[in-house]
């Protein structure tokens, strides 16, 4: 979390604070919400004056932009390099995605911000509506782009469509999520996702 | 549900306008945001002062949550009172269930409502949490009791949990929703909808 704030005389090199911003803003985004936090909050959190904190990040829109690219990088990309570099079969790609809901479940918080983000992103003029749009076709293209390999190597059957299918493997996470953060006590996110994962097993598995 | 108002004295009895509110607030929320709209345009949309609408609904919050009621009669309820009442098989849910999504893809603007509204609603401090908890679990326990049925009378398969297919069908609903509100050009809701009723009527089936 935040380190200490260095002595700061007038003169000496500016460290570059980035990635202490980037955590602070996401664990109280997180916990408080976008909304409930302030700019103020954030930058005594990482003991910068907030002309400090503008200089990084000029609003808190762009500082929730950072937010988001930065979880994306620690996160979700991760799922994807995997899956991208080294070819999996379809049983691993799978088991990756069941890897990366639990993963989620342990960060309700996380998902929560998210969650609420990407539906008022859906407006057009929301500050976060073109990255989302970016995000969920590079998340369908890649995908996409799996399901189209996998089946080129007749691991799944040649009569579906790659992109509806990572349409829907999407679709089933954002849904399971809302699902899951508004009543976690009846819906378990992990559990349900495994019942999806075995009904798209068996429709996709090539005979 | 607003109450009727109550006969005034001195002059002439008022009319029940609550419908007319509901209406005029469904559209303006739609259009404009829930947060966008205020209570002054509603009442100016019916032609009623601002005490005279806070009458029927003593703040925006309730006056939400008597839109969202309203649409559940008008809509939702539609669909669970024909698959309640008259016990239909397998294929009719489903064909069901696709008529409903080919219905709320001709309302976007209320289906964004929603959607928001949903995603909001996770927070529970949120004015709308109890709502959607509720409304969640009532529709996931008609669904569930509607393939427990299907189940009981052998036309879907004995080793499916009927409350995960209820899980999954709702998620998938929202999913595709959100999807295709941030970016209608590249994500068709029925269709896709279309995709999934056949990977889970395939799977469902009894052999």
């Amino acid at each position: 979390m935040a380190e200490k704030p260095e002595n700061t005389p007038q003169k000496r090199k500016r460290r570059d604070r980035t990635e202490e911003i980037l955590q602070a803003a996401t664990r109280l985004f997180s916990e408080q919400g976008f909304r409930g936090t302030s700019l103020a909050t954030i930058a005594e959190e990482v003991g910068l004056t907030q002309p400090g904190l503008l200089h990084y990040y000029p609003s808190k829109v762009k500082l929730l932009q950072g937010v988001l690219e930065y979880r994306e990088k620690e996160d979700v990309k991760k799922y994807f390099e995997i899956v991208e570099s080294e070819n999996p079969d379809f049983k691993i790609i799978i088991s990756v995605l069941q890897e990366l809901v639990a993963d989620n479940q342990e960060k309700p918080a996380l998902i929560r911000l998210f969650t609420v983000l990407v539906a008022e992103s859906i407006r057009p003029d929301h500050p976060s509506h073109d990255y989302f749009v970016d995000r969920y076709n590079y998340a369908r293209q890649v995908y996409g782009d799996i399901f189209s390999r996998l089946q080129s190597e007749g691991q799944i059957k040649p009569d579906v469509d790659p992109d509806q299918i990572a349409i829907l493997i999407m679709a089933i996470m954002d849904g399971l999520q809302i699902q899951w953060l508004l009543d976690p006590e009846n819906v378990d996110l992990t559990k349900s996702f495994k019942v999806f994962a075995e009904i798209i097993s068996n429709y996709l598995k090539s005979e």
